[in-house]
């Protein structure tokens, strides 16, 4: 099933007004979870609605919140989400950051008392719009295991770099700092299909190659899954993001990341207030002039897409390209929906009594 | 052979005075490489020394360089390393961004026109010595491919993010971007032991586990090493420090990075200045109380020193802490070395007509 962007863009729109959001933000908070959608990141967008709308009806999501700076140097800032969607929240906080680089060269926020906050590339992409680099990080629900244990301390926790070039779109690094994402084992157990080792253990700590030993109390690996091939360093990364997101901000963090399922209780004795984020911006022109900039990471792009390749049939892939490729088919042919998403967007059009799907317009 | 830690200072200390370095920085080198001795990264310390003496007698390195900044805003700078020795001009940029962190908040430094910097724990922990979070990162000579790729583009690319701690030692995270560091590989050639899988592709891009491949033309992996285990994020991170390192500031990037030895010649057409480094440093009261920050944080590193472990012997590692041991161990009980080294001391003691053993001073 394909939706044509605008079509599942009002319907997004309804759902966050229908659960109280102000219009503003419903507008932003439907820009933040579309652009994963028409990025190809199917896993961060409409899919959640759901999950947002469930986390909104047991009181743990704050549609109307009170967002505000609680701490501030010229280049730093604390933002208390006021336990809002991190949709909006992050936004909110990103525009301080931008706010401070445009004056001093550089800004950064850290952010507690949030929701899960989209893909970290609409945040950091930001920053590009306006020839700065952009940063976004967050913490997450526990899912991955440091090296060495099999217990579930930390998040998926991805980090977000991005670049603006000259002729090319923007570099963006946006990854997970676990060595397979979520949506990768629910895929493979969709097509019943085996995973690699080293993505998941089980419960016991074995390495195991069914993607369903994760549901039954398993974790993911960070990146690198094993010592032997530096899984400490994705723990390192994964901690990085955690004491950014979480310690420095004064939300949660490590297991006490309340979880984005309903169904889950968050632990108790919480040291903070929700989840966390980091968002950064830095000038270019802080550095040197953003037209030299261009033209040097113009020729890294044309370098690297042209290295000696392996296989002829595959070229090397800049940060960032697959997302561009996608936006610019969606953008024209429509975003294409998993069946279970479409069933999903179906009963909340049901349960809200809107159309998901109105008569066309005549052209 | 095991040497004092006073003595191997005293020897380094000659060494850079005999290129012709001024007093302060012939110091300043010598305590960045003893730091690598000291915290156990034994492939950064004075096993490069005859590197650095080797650089210099070519004239690719300029023991008297003018570092200066070049380009600046409030919380901003590029600084041009005339060439010197990246352990003299890394930490007189980090200088610059721990005086602007000081009065705004946060300070960034981007540096070309350098050398080899040693480890970059180093520079970060200087901002954690004053509260802060520390950045610090480099590009290096070409020796990883990127994803779907046997082309040597990219260095090992380390990037190092420090935090301070209450009553625990600071938690550094300190890491190659690729998933085995080149010292690795010097272990197994040595001992006869094959590589892991992942690590190397020969130059046709084969998989290998021959620790000799990568000087026969082969290429190191990016961490990850393939693409079902998410490559592409090592490639990605790799990217980011070649793009601030080197992109930002003006220096070399990708292929173009020189060689640190001096018997391969810097590719022709260079678009920057020798080598690139990134450095920073965000105040902790930037954003909250350090106090709290410090609780929280030991917090978390009491959380995950006690992760349910896989192996009962063998319990979660926080990021610095083999570093901590390893220094506290060879401060007292002095720098152990391996022969290959022991016998490179010696012949630069020898050629600059240094006592590296000179006779201990009675107690």
């Amino acid at each position: 099933m394909t939706i044509p962007e605008q079509q599942l863009r009002d319907f997004t729109y309804s759902i966050f007004k229908s659960i109280g959001c102000p219009e503003d933000d419903a507008v932003l908070a439907t820009d933040v979870l579309l652009s994963a959608d028409l990025r190809g990141i199917d896993s961060h967008g409409v899919a959640r609605l759901s999950g947002y709308v469930r986390l909104s009806s047991t009181g743990r999501l704050n549609p109307k919140p009170a967002i505000r700076v609680v701490h501030e140097t010229p280049t730093t800032a604390t933002v208390d989400g006021d336990g809002g969607l991190g949709l909006v929240v992050a936004p909110y906080a990103m525009d301080i950051a931008l706010a401070k680089a445009r004056q001093y060269g550089s800004g950064w926020v850290a952010i507690r008392n949030s929701n899960h906050f989209g893909i970290a590339a609409y945040h950091a992409l930001k920053a590009v719009e306006q020839d700065m680099i952009g940063y976004a990080m967050t913490n997450a629900s526990p899912l991955v295991a440091p090296t060495f244990s099999s217990e579930r301390l930390l998040g998926t926790n991805p980090m977000c770099y991005a670049f603006p070039a000259g002729q090319y779109p923007p570099v963006v690094v946006d990854m997970a700092t676990s060595a397979a994402a979520n949506g990768k084992l629910e895929v493979a157990e969709r097509l019943g299909k085996p995973i690699p080792e080293g993505w998941v253990l089980t419960n016991e700590g074995q390495a195991t190659t069914d993607p369903t030993d994760l549901k039954k109390g398993g974790v993911l690996l960070p990146l690198g899954s094993d010592y032997a091939h530096s899984s400490h360093k994705g723990f390192g990364l994964s901690a990085t993001v955690d004491i950014l997101s979480g310690v420095l901000s004064g939300a949660n963090y490590g297991p006490w990341v309340p979880p984005f399922v309903p169904y889950l209780q968050p632990l108790a004795d919480q040291p903070g207030q929700g989840i966390g984020h980091f968002v950064g911006a830095l000038r270019v022109d802080g550095f040197r002039p953003v037209a030299d900039f261009k033209t040097n990471i113009d020729q890294w792009i044309t370098r690297f897409k042209n290295a000696k390749r392996i296989d002829e049939n595959q070229q090397v892939i800049i940060p960032g390209e697959p997302e561009n490729l996608a936006m610019a088919t969606r953008r024209t042919q429509g975003i294409p929906l998993a069946p279970a998403v479409w069933q999903d967007l179906h009963a909340l059009a049901t349960q809200f009594g809107i159309d998901l799907t109105p008569p066309h317009p005549p052209h």
